[in-house]
């Protein structure tokens, strides 16, 4: 399974416990999969559990080191601005991202972080990995929600 | 002792870590410090961990809430892009911050984050408390380091 496809099933089991389904999943510069995870904001009651923020901190621990250089990251949805900043700080290589977000993305809309003067590391940018399948997801999910 | 000299207390105490000295503090809507700390992004190995963030992830942790709704924010520098957005999707009602930053502020500076079409919650926001103390608190850290 390529790493798309394993953050897209860590996005459907997200969804399997009420998550919003984003998946996300970190790949060291030797391609050993460092952490892969969905958004648990409601499970473990935190804010800042955005897919994206929990595998780069659990990637930072298994290093053992604060930056993540040479690391790949990628992610089901286009990362909002805490989460593209995070990146930055993180110093990833490169960011795959599926779906984009207009409503609260930071990467091709809204602020556009790593565009901005105070964005001081931008990784490489590859967007619509897999995002029909990152949007079909989304939009189930949000579709039950309003029934 | 106020709210903004306890942030600028954890921001000192930082420092003596070695950690860039940036402190911040959450309380509740009936005026308990729900969490206080400093920057911790070397000691923990976490590029995540902010100031603000520690705080807004322990605050939840207290009130088991995964929304900090009536609670207000103190912390001694103007948030970067990453910890704007933590505040907005943590419903956060007050931010109050000291120093002004150019080079890495989302409030005054760079992508303004609060004013941005994709922020769908922004505190009420009141800059420059304690504005000195903290500009003199990371302009002798940053010496220091420059030796």
């Amino acid at each position: 399974m390529n790493y798309m496809d394993q953050a897209l099933e860590a996005a459907r089991a997200a969804a399997e416990q009420g998550e919003v389904p984003v998946g996300a999943l970190i790949v060291s510069p030797d391609r050993q999969v460092l952490a892969v995870s969905g958004n648990r904001t409601l499970g473990l009651k935190d804010p800042t559990a955005h897919a994206e923020m929990l595998v780069i901190r659990e990637a930072c621990q298994k290093l053992d080191n604060e930056r993540l250089v040479g690391c790949d990251l990628f992610v089901t949805l286009e990362p909002c601005a805490m989460c593209a900043a995070a990146i930055s700080f993180a110093r990833l290589s490169r960011l795959y991202f599926g779906a984009e977000d207009p409503k609260g993305g930071a990467v091709e809309n809204g602020p556009r972080f790593f565009q901005s003067p105070t964005c001081h590391h931008a990784p490489e940018i590859y967007g619509q990995i897999g995002e029909e399948e990152s949007k079909t997801l989304l939009r189930s999910f949000f579709a039950a929600r309003r029934l």
